[in-house]
């Protein structure tokens, strides 16, 4: 059912999240982390956090850079656009590439911005 | 594929967002409302805002009320359980149930705690 490699030479992908005071708020993220690279063996698959949570966006895309990845993908798993998504996250993928101008790293929308997205919201709604 | 009375005796499904100062944040949950209305014409569905957008969920409740809703489900469309989910939530539904003490409200859960959503999710990032 799925690629493993949908998008074509990309060797990581960043799980791009908010962050909390709360401990447990990230453990279905650990989960999402867990089933991504699992369903997609090939990637290397981190989770990176915004605030609040260790460890943050820059750190992951140097040990990424450290390790000789080069090719990453940035999931904001982000319900919807708003300054996280549209100014942080740029920024610190803009200062990402000044540290390592060897990397090509794509940024992807927040979920609630794909129809399928809320398709399947929807749908977890009504079928609970 | 959707049922439009889960449920059994739901009257209505209230969208309980964060709220962002970013006005454009709202757009997809916008769409999400109106694509889940018509999913499930039979519901009145509505969106409310924890804080930064209106209207509050405290309003939203009162209005269902009003309009002689009883049984409301209060969908937290928040990606993870944190103070939000767990402290607001249960605070303002406490407090409705103390100004309308003939409804009937259920609470969900938020999005990743949920296996098919976490699976939709990993649909989506490698299905772009």
């Amino acid at each position: 059912m799925m690629r493993a490699d949908p998008q074509g030479g990309i060797e990581a992908i960043v799980l791009f999240c908010h962050g909390a005071r709360r401990a447990s708020w990230r453990e279905p993220f650990d989960a999402l982390r867990a089933e991504l690279a699992q369903a997609a063996p090939s990637l290397d698959v981190r989770l990176a956090f915004l605030e609040l949570m260790e460890p943050g966006l820059p750190s992951v895309i140097d040990q990424l850079a450290a390790a000789g990845r080069r090719r990453l993908s940035i999931v904001p798993v982000f319900l919807a656009p708003g300054s996280h998504t549209r100014e942080d996250l740029p920024r610190l993928v803009g200062e990402a590439r000044e540290r390592w101008p060897e990397l090509q790293i794509e940024t992807r929308d927040s979920l609630t911005e794909n129809a399928a997205m809320r398709a399947a919201i929807i749908r977890w709604i009504l079928q609970p």
